[in-house]
């Protein structure tokens, strides 16, 4: 997993029957000086974040599908958590 | 996902047959200034994308594979969803 | 799978439901010689692994999933052993 | 899917069972203008290429398992088509 | 899959138990001239190979499960095949 905030949301009307009910984030994913680090990419929504939040992303099509609670959805990337704290040894 | 372009298509007459049926996109990645990133990939259409459409990349098998809405397919990439709005906070 | 050390962990209250009760870790991926490499990744922790343990990092969905021992898990990165030596040739 | 040129094959005795009865061949994964990107690979045969040809290789373990019209076997590439043009727009 | 070469192996007695009766080796890959390409990696055998070995890796964790011929294993790459010979064009 992936540090990264929420930056922005992306819309999409026509799309594939698999992504219905999606909520698709813009995601930066950032180092552990809360810098960017790489693009950004976009993950749907699994945790209801919203912009500004730090958050954990996934990026494995397998896993991502899981963050539906549905069936199968053709994704690749998700936000699974809202980060409250990081903590170095 | 990653954002993208579709500039061309790729014809192929002697494919696997875990591939027949699928309409092949080239796409372009782009960053979130539409400027072009990294090489272009081929990726199977999910969402009836033409050319020069602004479009949402996955690349993960077992989700490309999904796309298709028949059994299995050898894909690693798909076209799932037409952009109509990046929307930054 | 890649050698690193655990350098802190990741508290997150506003998860996924798929990631309930996955302990996370902070890892620092390392080379042979011990020194950093790349960015640290966040990961489950399959083996009760501590701070400045040297570890055996997995990096994949579907194998990540299985050290939690239980249904599936929405991660994409896992702690699977902790290394006693590497011995070279 | 990657643009490649099939540019030799592996021979390999001592294997895997589950790699029994697989054609492996090396492939050069091309630019749009067909240039060496990037190291070899070693693929699966898929579509029964011979030395010289243009074609698609895919890059993902469970859809390269696929082409084989078997059961598992312990691949992570796949040559699925031999290009016969890309159109670009 | 890439070209390497079995340089040493690594002990780990507190592991998962999805890793069990694994045998790890250590792998460093290798250009088409026998060069070392990148970083070592950990690779579970699935050939019975030994240090020295010119061997095929792959890198996919599905796949990388299916060698040791048993129940899902958590690994993410796997050593499935001792190389003759590269044949070039």
């Amino acid at each position: 997993m992936t540090l990264g905030r929420v930056v922005g949301n992306v819309v999409s009307t026509q799309k594939n029957e698999k992504l219905e009910g999606a909520k698709l984030l813009l995601v930066q994913p950032l180092d552990l000086s809360l810098q960017a680090r790489g693009a950004p990419v976009m993950a749907v929504d699994g945790v209801d974040a919203g912009i500004g939040d730090l958050i954990l992303l996934i990026q494995d099509g397998r896993s991502a599908q899981l963050v539906l609670g549905k069936g199968a959805a053709a994704v690749d990337a998700a936000v699974i958590g809202v980060v409250d704290a990081v903590e170095m040894a």
